[in-house]
């Protein structure tokens, strides 16, 4: 299982991946969901990639080969604008599952992969999309500054909470990781190490890229001081009062 | 959408539902989604349904036109044990669903539901059981203590963090309705009023049935202290240390 999320932020972008990988019940592997695709000084593009791997690894492989030779069509290095290149993202996703989805539902299995495509062009804003399986897209907005892929519901109310266009990157980077808790003590098949992007706006490269491993000292010590300060939160609260 | 949570505990069982039916955009409508079958002194069994409302509510009139001439085979009151009982619940859910399912399906809706029965006959002990759209079902134990079913992602973490088997009745029903907070503020469509009930172990019958409103004053000042605590104990972690 995998879960992504990317928060939008006044300075930049966060954006969290987890890499685990399972096809099968004894076949559990990691790999990267997130890559970044860098021009020096013109512009910062990273996507992740949430359903099927074999969909999500050819729509990277499909991207990534159009680099150099593409057009601004289909090439990430040229797309004139992020709508473009959520676009580029989401009709390489529908080549790949027109060329492999009927032969892969003849398995019984599900082709269907979502995306989510954020970053920067030089002189013009930030901007983070979240593509769907049909390759059409939503975009995050200050009010509504984080998307989610994968296994998102579990980490989806500790964002509703705290995130907040205007906070700074490491508050955010913050709220990514503490997402990432609940939703690993709630589905043990979301697991680090996780990769974790800062982006800082108009720099045009990854501030900060980390991959934070299962036992990184601050991830658990976050891990622990939040469940020791929620556990603390609940049993501060009144019991209803229910004559037993 | 719906959602609704029972807990299994040493003393007996919270059990929890929402009220609010949505059938369509502009189509809102509150029904009740927990329903008790009580025999004063010899059993004690609810049913709470989530999915399509026209086959929970077909299951619930089934069962209950049951009651007084069926058999042990399909009679929540002749049934012997609550296994029986969990038994005769998927039973009817495959009537209903053989009955109407096909037609449903012709509408491009889907016909599925699941459900939440729990309780105790005399002499035998409490237990609670999740019944699946196919009509088998699971059972909560003492290191499961909980059941869901519906919206129930949002709201798994916290119980994750704090349901155990050996908690008092009022700090379970606390647990459940702080459940109910994280689910509503990340689904607007599950919403008050909440059923609440609160049986204790060998009484057969509800110790408790509350229907908590929107405004419950009690449920209010909960929510507002927990959003509180929560954003303190985020507060208060360290941020990690991106050199900004």
């Amino acid at each position: 299982m995998t879960y992504c999320v990317g928060i939008l932020l006044r300075d930049g972008l966060v954006l969290a991946a987890d890499t685990r990988t399972n096809a099968g019940v004894d076949y559990v592997s990691t790999f990267r969901k997130l890559t970044i695709f860098e021009l020096p000084g013109d512009r910062f593009i990273t996507l992740m990639g949430a359903g099927n791997l074999a969909t999500t690894q050819s729509v990277v492989s499909l991207v990534s080969e159009r680099l150099e030779q593409g057009t601004e069509e289909n090439s990430l290095y040229r797309a004139p604008t992020m709508f473009n290149a959520a676009r580029i993202v989401g009709n390489a996703l529908r080549e790949v599952l027109a060329f492999d989805g009927p032969h892969v539902r003849e398995t019984k299995a599900d082709p269907s992969a979502s995306f989510i495509v954020g970053g920067q062009i030089a002189g013009r804003p930030v901007r983070l999309f979240q593509v769907y399986p049909a390759g059409n897209f939503i975009e995050a907005t200050p009010d509504t500054p984080f998307v989610q892929i994968g296994e998102t519901k579990y980490g989806k109310p500790i964002l509703d909470r705290v995130v907040d266009y205007a906070m700074p990157l490491d508050r955010a980077a913050k709220a990514a990781l503490v997402s990432f808790d609940s939703t690993m003590r709630s589905n043990l098949s979301v697991a680090p190490p996780l990769d974790l992007v800062i982006y800082r706006r108009d720099s045009f490269r990854a501030h900060k890229h980390m991959e934070i491993a299962g036992d990184d000292e601050y991830f658990s010590a976050l891990r622990k001081r939040y469940g020791e300060g929620l556990a603390r939160v609940f049993d501060r609260l009144p019991n209803p009062e229910i004559d037993l």
